[in-house]
């Protein structure tokens, strides 16, 4: 009765946190939200009771309450009925869904996840969360260029310094060490922050307005993330100075700036961890968990990484509450940050028996906003969210779960010896898996997160932890094309490895962490820079920032087969339809009847079909990316007005 | 790939809670436990890749690690192939699902929901949770019966007892007063607590070894959930006394008593909340929800039943930590109970922006294993469990959301005047829908919660809060008994409330808290006393009391379609193979070859199907319930023992 794929189909009521069905997004506890659902003509079909009425169904102190919805006459035509509610929201998440009374079977409920003939648990609900201030608004328009430090750019500067201790030199153009990790960690190009702030052209040029660096704490590895102070910047990168140096430039481009922090442990050098070990009557001893025979715990029991024990109030004070501590000292006005990517989010404070991870996320969420209102925290984490992105902790996470693994079974090559031999750490191969399945990966990790939380993560192709998208798809750039299409039209903030936009290959994290190929002396590049794949990132970052509809909408799925998927991104005006293709595809004929305003769409992308009446026909000779755009009409531009118009008639059941 | 039902199919590879599959209930923290995962021969087809190696995913301090399975040769045959893996329960809750790579696409997950071709989010990942102390276990084996005080029995005592002033008396041949909840509420029928005692013959003659009393504090209505005081049993029950006598008599015969506690609020009578409004001063103002004004905040609003505030720690200790405090004084020697069953529990503790419920819900069991090891605590709950039945809390609760809801869209009738106007709360009819979407809804609720829990969950046909199961059915006798055929032979802990087994009727709640139709002087009894219903409940409580695989048996779902579903309970040595129809079919042929030991099966009751060779032939001529036992052979009997014989060989991944 339901097909394999509850989320997909314009004929599919429809709902999503978006501001085109969500009044407010950040509301305070005891305000009120109004929501919309549409129901499509199609969905009943002839001989089928209508759907009579709507409701939401929400919790109240753990208890489901119903509330009737009217149609809003306003936003309703011929083709599509919308249903509005108002919600309290009396506790700190509003997690509710929609119940349609008639229909085939008599009701039927629609979740995050798509519609339903059956109940459902609430793990799909669609979420609104209170908070007491406003979230960052600048992200959701942002587009996030990752930056690896010692492998992007090295400075003229960077000569004059002595190198440390722990490095083995490299030269810019030698291959990256993937022998054993302790040899890999130790290879030294000596990239540095001035050479950043002398690429940001590069950066500005392809139309990205985000940098997020991996640390530049001090550490004794390439990746730093054995710090052994949060006090200063790595006088390796060019220290303080350096870092004041790029974020004024990159803000006076209108570039923001995260940095990299590791909440769960730090190295076994750091000045706390010295402390702890050589007094136990240290106040750092209780920053670790130290047994009674002076063994501490470790990162995946690594002995270079001591955990941090988040049980003890001076750690927080230090981490959080201090202003002059880690948190705010770099966000605050001395530090110039934007934000923080959290590394390891995923294991803070959760140690056998102890879990702190929701306080620590919510401290330090709170010491964030504390420093600097518009911060934005997105935490590391690998797998699946649903219980620990909640939306009152971290604003966001790099989305793995719901993006990166479904889009690597779509596109992984079938025979490509170069592909990983592990998934992520899965001890399988990649699977190449049919878009039905891929689409309901995405649906199914999506939708047990809060919209605002989705939307504040990284979507992302891989990072400098993973293989290259370049090499996962076996080396062809239409691929590495596809992937980017994905990336650039999903909801979320996309985020590019330095290097991806040009194709630089990687089978795991090291050896994607290869130097930028940066132009030789005579200007040309070496092989590792794919002109056209350029100037295809460059394209897509540029129709992303050009549409509020790619940038903010809803998400609606339209189609998804094995080589083909298709979705709407829906915004107050203005709509886009996206098809992608991992190869050739007959055509697939697309009802469109309502979807108001289609026909005056234009094609911003190759593959964006042909419009016949009210079908659409899509077809690919091969991977494709096409994005048709077009305004919808008038009565949308009061999308997101309250209660527009008299009281409605009807409807209520 | 995956069908609509990914759960179903003796074609799967199959794990769940059982002690088939897990060697430890209740592990403590670093304990090692074993699990084993059962892959059938069919599970690949010819042509396919077979599964080549297994694998544990779990969360370890919040990080996915993978634990590679060995084959269990022990376990193995040719037509199937278990494999093993040891588990170290790190954390509290061990969450896992098993990861098989090969097969059709290169890998396949197995969670409590069935099998899947894409990755799946945690939700339905099996658990296991470590705890101080075991499990109570008597209750895996029991079944309860559940008894409202007033309407039950009415001992000669009663008639000299003074009317409550709130009280209207009826006589016990009157009908029910529905006209409206108050006057409900005050109806007086005069049950009474010797009425019980005098009444066990009928209780153990069916074969209940528990009954579950609802409130027997004294309030100011028949239902008794508006407590006065929890300092003392109602005098109108017959006083302290009259529960000895009852818990005695019970105790003597092996029958448990539970009782009814009321954690969300108290009756606006109760002397904690009188003490409470006469002085601002007073400790229990605390207890209660007061704002400047003195207006206080209540259950659902209404005036009469004051919400506590859980935040007070004089009154957690009143409830939970003083061994003359609610919960312990009634558990202890003096009181008697084994147990509670609390009352709105899924609201208790939650309050605009607070939320005590977890907090609240391990204190109480704290406090219940402290006064007595053995006592249960089953809470209820009338929606999705998955966050809120963690397994270190109650114990179990109502499976309203796993069991009820999914039997009700089920059986009940298609056009029938009396069903219930709205679903549990739902402003919707119960709709009717196919077995497969029952299936799935109950493997969606179910698989979200520990196992340890779902078994010492009450599964229910209704309660004296909803319709009786005779009404929504449409009043056929021969749809009850299937409905008694899926309670008594479903993994849980079936509850009955009282009349039930004589077909007693009700539209709602309280139009089916009618008084116990006894027989009259002359011993005959009137319209409500169906001796061929009560015949059928006898035999199936039988049946389970005396078969190991329905009382304890894993869960495998073997067929669904519109009008019948077939399931596996499998214990160690042990299988029984159920089919129910709610109405007749054509036959089903199942191929059995994988269940050895069927060919010496006994069909225990009719509808058990032909067994011809390795197929079994199930058909209907109407409703129908059908159960076939066996004994599996030797091998089997090793189900339970650690690490059987040698190092197993091979399939190390």
């Amino acid at each position: 009765m339901t097909g394999p794929n509850p989320g997909v189909g314009l004929d599919r009521p429809h709902h999503d946190g978006s501001a085109l069905y969500v009044s407010t997004e950040t509301p305070r506890l005891g305000d009120r939200v109004t929501v919309w659902l549409r129901v499509p003509a199609g969905a009943t079909r002839p001989g089928e009771a209508p759907y009579a009425a709507a409701y939401v169904r929400l919790l109240h102190d753990g208890e489901p309450r119903f509330v009737a919805a009217v149609r809003d006459v306003e936003r309703s035509s011929e083709r599509e009925t919308w249903w509005r509610a108002e919600l309290e929201c009396r506790n700190r998440v509003t997690s509710y869904r929609w119940l349609l009374s008639g229909g085939p079977v008599g009701w039927l409920w629609v979740n995050g996840a798509g519609v339903h003939y059956r109940d459902v648990p609430d793990g799909a609900n669609f979420r609104i969360v209170a908070a007491d201030s406003p979230l960052p608004e600048w992200h959701l328009d942002a587009v996030v260029y990752q930056i690896f430090p010692d492998r992007f750019a090295r400075s003229a500067a960077a000569d004059q310094r002595p190198t440390p201790g722990w490095a083995v030199p490299a030269a810019w153009t030698d291959p990256v060490e993937i022998g054993s990790p302790s040899a890999g960690s130790r290879q030294f190009f000596g990239g540095d922050l001035d050479g950043i702030t002398e690429h940001l052209d590069h950066i500005a040029a392809l139309g990205f307005d985000v940098v997020y660096l991996t640390p530049f704490f001090p550490g004794r590895s390439n990746h730093r993330y054995d710090a052994h102070t949060f006090d200063e910047v790595d006088p390796v990168l060019g220290g303080d100075e350096a870092l004041r140096r790029l974020t004024d430039a990159a803000h006076a481009r209108g570039i923001r700036v995260l940095g990299d922090f590791t909440s769960n442990h730090t190295g076994v050098t750091h000045e706390w961890f010295v402390a702890a070990r050589a007094d136990e009557q240290a106040p750092e001893r209780a920053f670790y968990f130290f047994d009674a025979d002076g063994r501490y715990a470790a990162w995946l029991d690594v002995p270079t990484l001591p955990k941090l024990d988040h049980g003890s109030p001076e750690l927080r004070r230090r981490l959080f509450d201090d202003p002059r501590g880690v948190v705010k000292r770099w966000l605050g006005p001395d530090g110039g940050l934007d934000g923080w990517r959290i590394d390891v989010a995923n294991m803070t404070g959760r140690h056998r028996g102890d879990d702190l991870y929701h306080e620590v996320a919510r401290e330090l969420r709170a010491a964030s906003v504390a420093a600097n209102p518009q911060a934005l925290i997105v935490a590391e984490h690998c797998h699946d969210t649903s219980t620990d992105l909640t939306g009152d902790g971290w604003h966001g996470v790099m989305n793995y779960a719901g993006f990166t693994r479904p889009v690597w079974t779509w596109l992984t090559s079938a025979d490509n010896p170069d592909a990983p031999s592990d998934f992520l750490g899965q001890p399988v191969r990649v699977p190449r898996l049919p878009g039905e399945l891929v689409a309901d990966a995405m649906l199914d990790f999506t939708s047990r997160i809060p919209w605002s939380s989705l939307v504040r993560s990284f979507t992302l192709l891989g990072s400098h932890d993973t293989s290259r998208i370049r090499t996962l798809v076996g080396g062809d750039p239409a691929l590495v094309q596809v992937a980017a299409g994905l990336l650039f039209t999903m909801p979320g903030t996309p985020m590019v490895t330095y290097g991806d936009e040009v194709g630089m290959p990687g089978r795991f994290g090291e050896d994607g962490r290869r130097p930028m190929p940066w132009p030789a002396g005579d200007g040309t590049h070496g092989d590792g820079w794919d002109e056209g794949l350029l100037a295809a990132y460059g394209e897509l970052v540029a129709l992303r920032r050009g549409s509020v509809a790619l940038r903010r909408g809803g998400l609606r799925w339209v189609y998804a087969a094995a080589d083909a998927l298709v979705y709407l991104r829906e915004a107050q005006g203005e709509a886009a339809l996206v098809h992608v293709a991992r190869r050739g595809h007959g055509p697939v004929s697309i009802d469109v009847s309502d979807l108001p305003g289609i026909a005056d769409s234009r094609v911003v992308k190759g593959g964006g079909g042909a419009l016949e009446a009210f079908t659409l026909r899509l077809t690919a000779a091969g991977p494709t990316v096409g994005i048709r755009i077009w305004q919808t009409p008038k009565s949308g531009a009061r999308h997101n007005g309250q209660s527009a118009g008299a009281e409605d008639q009807g409807g209520r059941g």
